[in-house]
């Protein structure tokens, strides 16, 4: 079973992609282009990912003491995944890349995520030179930007520290001016580092030329002290190994030091790392502090890292749902093949017959539907959202603007409800295979060990929904929400003539209803500590809508399909989360509504 | 934190536990006694099992040729076990048992499972030494039971075969008559064994001086064929070592060959096997096939086994329970040492401020209550399960007959809610820790890995939900269901005239009414088919609605208490699941009302 005819649909049939040629920065591209780039990532996906990830997960990074140990699996993966071209798909040709839309780039991405989601560590580099590309200098895109898209070095991004995880206002890492002579660095304001970083993804390994470190840290004021909070954050360019204006390592090592190594329980072959910058093992010039390149105005940290952070949130629904994605298949192959039981009824009435297979057993069909219509759901969902960021950048002025703001809204549903759901599809796939699904002989149990790390990732769900109830459903006088809700209506109308899912677009108006009364329910008191009591029970029965339009909006285009098995799969996956899933948003809705207290009011020594 | 001030208000306030000493049987008994065994156990399970629970999950067993090798920590552990006198806790004195209720075994073996559900496999060899017990020979009693219950020998259940898991129907293991004078061994008609049996736990260590086989095998006919399904099976004793009638160890090994073991993405202090019955490695009097000597009738295994699965189906539900139990705790002492973010509202605009602790934050709030809900209400229902297993055995003849009855409805709960319930309440825990939360510095995800064995272990979800409303709600013309809908509506009447109360019962009553409605509309047109296709929907529900009531009630109890902290909390715990969980069963019974055949009817190729 391929995942190719899906993303084919997807992309051609539902979001028509090959209407983006069009435009001049992607006039060049066709169909014929967009397979050829689909064609090789299925190529290197299956040949270079699929056959070693559970390599990765037994074979964990290790530290020598002096370098990090990875599979040659990993090493092998990597270069295929830079000499394809992937890193800098949607650069302009003039820096080498492929000018392809962000569509298709996601859409080839999911490949690698779901052959293999741990070697693959594109999406940091990617992410941390097209900041560079968009906040850098010209010096900075060329030396550390470009060698990221072409492989030579890696990229981290270095928000968290030990005691500030998801509370990025207590970032403590220090920076500051680096002599008298700071300011005319030819690579940017040269600042000394101090301060450690926790949870940094692909932070220290021997896979590139060199690992360019992007930190968040503050630069203090006269009298020595940090400023509070974030508007003290600024952003800076930290390389592992020190580099001349010419992309040339001197030799030195920065003063950059593996503090340790995080065990993970699942995504081991990514190494995670706790950084210590600057604290003297590795002095420049005889002196302790990282070697750090101011990016953007000093202050103005955090804003450059959404750049990076929302790419890499599309980034981890992404991941989730590829990882959903591959259990799901994994469990159908199994379940095709697996004899046991007889049906229900007179037919399994005699013993002396074969067993059937166990896809002939309606539990198992309903977690096998279940499972599509979370995934494949989740997959349109991010796609979805892929197709807005191009239109954000190369559509007209209006609709990129109503493009960014949709994202805006959209994106702690895509970050969110695939690491939330395609768990449950990867739980799924373990219940399907039975006993052997919790042992380490079938693949399923680590595709579950691996999501669950992705509903922490980029942003707990805590932190997902307060972004999204405490911020973008009242940003810019709550124009992202009536954007969305017109598009859901566009949706329902373009349904509703239609017999067979008149009663869906119905639903989903309802829900639609129910989502607007308890957004203004939730913020009737205009006390954040009411409206917020709740806002993951929100986030929640808003991801359920958001999957019910995208679900009925992709029946629209399997309906205007010819008949086909394919077609029949996906108008059963949009029943199955119209009959099943969208009707639990009333029990999550209800406690917003109510502005429910049980849990905030309760005092902690009655826990 | 302590789990005990909770048992002790189960045991004593609710379930009036004491009151059991009016009783012949108990009559030796006080909540001295009671207090006794739970302090011995409470100590055993702090002093030898938790200390070693990440021990054993890294020292995975492993099998040198030869011998399986555990940690020391597992044999000094079920060393204590042993010698606290749980193995016969509610065995006759004049077995060597303490003629204890199960109630208070129960709630003993409770720490233990908190502490290190997979060093402990006490449940099976005492599971196995009262089947015996029950339905073996005087002979079998003293030289299998009785060595088991000293703790000299360990026992184990053999049903499933690598072809045959959830279908026993298919087992296909043989056993042939041993020779003219089979009938006449002491041990009982002496059978040999052919077959393999597969996910067989505790299968194979060093722990014990024999294991003590349960095993389901066919007795061919005249022709050699084994009769199809389940009315063919027969139950046998097949000891690892042969063993003489007087008890002794001859010296001989059984027939009996570990053909693997399987590697377990949790609960890896348990051996989890695949043992060759009868392959002529081990050949005894020369002659290949493991001796096993027969349990009751030819023909009537199943229903020897049963009361052994029904006991574990039990011990499945605790083991999930108090895996749930064991994250919470854990998470709880960390949301309250953890300083993170600052409060919502005016007061925690000021990023100069200290943090706080993240158990001030709601959503903090909301994850533990919800598993404190889940995990306490499921101890409940589990300590209810067992006071209704000693009203079955000492209670007058028409209390013991239902109890009998109302443990068969609920036992499929039992079962399957802590293990989907529970499990949740683990990735709640690890979601609290955040980042920390996926590492395996700290405990959580070990406790999430071990329970999601336990929605397969002695039967999934789907078999649970077959049983449950393809059977007990059924069964003798459904007065179980009626009988559960009494004590419900018990419940409700004393809960209705109090005040804080009043719209929780009338929202249990409506949930009793829709869950009989919808076993009604499930079985209308009579079929099967139609019935169980969404079997697990109806589990889900009927699951939620028990757990709702038993909330209900376990707050009765608490509201008679005097005001403290506990009382709050356990007041809260009920609230939050009126709230936030009893709604859910609207989704559930949707599809079960309609007999949704969205996914019963979905031809194999449109997956």
């Amino acid at each position: 079973m391929s995942l190719r005819p899906t993303v084919d649909f997807l992309l051609n049939d539902w979001l028509h992609v090959e209407s983006l040629n069009q435009r001049e920065r992607f006039a060049d591209h066709s169909r014929e282009t967009f397979d050829a780039v689909l064609d090789t990532c299925e190529r290197i996906a299956r040949e270079k990912y699929a056959p070693f990830n559970r390599v990765v997960d037994t074979q964990e990074p290790h530290f020598d003491g002096e370098k990090v140990i990875l599979p040659q699996a990993t090493h092998d993966a990597q270069k295929a995944y830079a000499e394809s071209g992937m890193l800098s798909a949607a650069q302009d040709y003039e820096v080498g890349g492929m000018q392809l839309p962000y569509t298709v780039e996601a859409a080839a991405n999911a490949f690698f995520a779901m052959a293999s989601v741990s070697i693959g560590s594109g999406m940091l580099t990617t992410g941390n030179a097209n900041l560079l590309m968009a906040h850098g200098t010209d010096a900075q895109k060329r030396v550390f930007a470009l060698n990221e898209f072409s492989g030579r070095f890696s990229g981290t991004m270095c928000l968290s520290e030990p005691q500030a995880g998801s509370s990025l206002s207590d970032v403590a890492t220090r920076a500051v001016p680096d002599g008298p002579d700071f300011q005319s660095d030819p690579l940017g304001p040269r600042y000394r580092l101090k301060g450690n970083k926790m949870w940094i993804s692909a932070g220290e390994h021997e896979l590139t030329e060199n690992i360019i470190h992007l930190v968040l840290a503050k630069i203090p004021d006269e009298n020595g002290r940090l400023v509070p909070g974030t508007r003290g954050i600024s952003l800076f360019i930290v390389p592992k190994k020190i580099v001349n204006p010419a992309g040339e390592l001197t030799g030195e090592r920065n003063d950059v030091a593996l503090a340790g190594l995080n065990h993970k329980c699942g995504w081991r072959g990514t190494t995670n790392t706790l950084l210590n910058f600057g604290e003297g093992r590795f002095p420049v010039k005889g002196e302790a502090g990282a070697v750090g390149y101011l990016v953007g105005q000093a202050g103005k940290g955090l804003h450059c890292m959404f750049h990076m952070m929302n790419e890499a949130r599309i980034g981890v629904g992404m991941a989730a749902t590829m990882l959903g994605m591959a259990g799901y298949h994994a469990s159908l192959d199994y379940a095709k093949n697996r004899p046991q039981g007889r049906p229900m009824g007179p037919a399994g009435k005699d013993p002396a017959q074969p067993p059937v297979r166990i896809i002939e057993h309606a539990d198992v069909k309903r977690m096998l539907l279940a499972q599509k219509a979370y995934c494949e759901g989740a997959l349109a969902l991010e796609l979805y959202c892929a197709r807005l960021v191009d239109e954000q950048h190369t559509a007209d002025a209006t609709t990129a603007d109503d493009a960014r703001l949709l994202l805006e809204v959209l994106t702690p549903i895509a970050k969110s409800w695939p690491s939330e759901w395609c768990l449950e599809a990867n739980s799924l796939a373990i219940q399907i295979h039975g006993g052997y699904g919790y042992t380490r002989d079938f693949p399923v149990e680590q595709y579950w060990r691996d999501n669950r790390l992705n509903m922490i990732h980029e942003g707990t769900h805590g932190i997902q929904a307060m972004d999204l109830l405490g911020r973008k459903v009242l940003m810019e006088g709550g124009k992202g929400l009536s954007l969305l809700a017109g598009r859901i209506n566009d949706t329902i109308q373009r349904a509703i003539h239609i017999p067979e899912f008149a009663a869906h677009a119905n639903a989903l108006g309802q829900a639609l209803a129910q989502v607007g009364a308890a957004t203004k329910a939730a913020w009737a008191t205009g006390e954040p500590t009411d409206a917020l009591a709740n806002a993951v029970p929100y986030l929640q029965a808003f991801g359920h809508t958001v999957l019910a339009w995208i679900w009925l909006d992709v029946a629209l285009a399997a309906h205007a399909a010819a008949e086909s098995p394919a077609r029949a799969g996906r108008l059963a996956a949009m029943r199955f989360f119209f009959h099943y899933e969208l009707p639990k948003i009333g029990a999550w809705l209800q406690v917003v509504s109510s502005r429910d207290q049980t849990c905030a009011a309760l005092p902690e020594e009655a826990f």
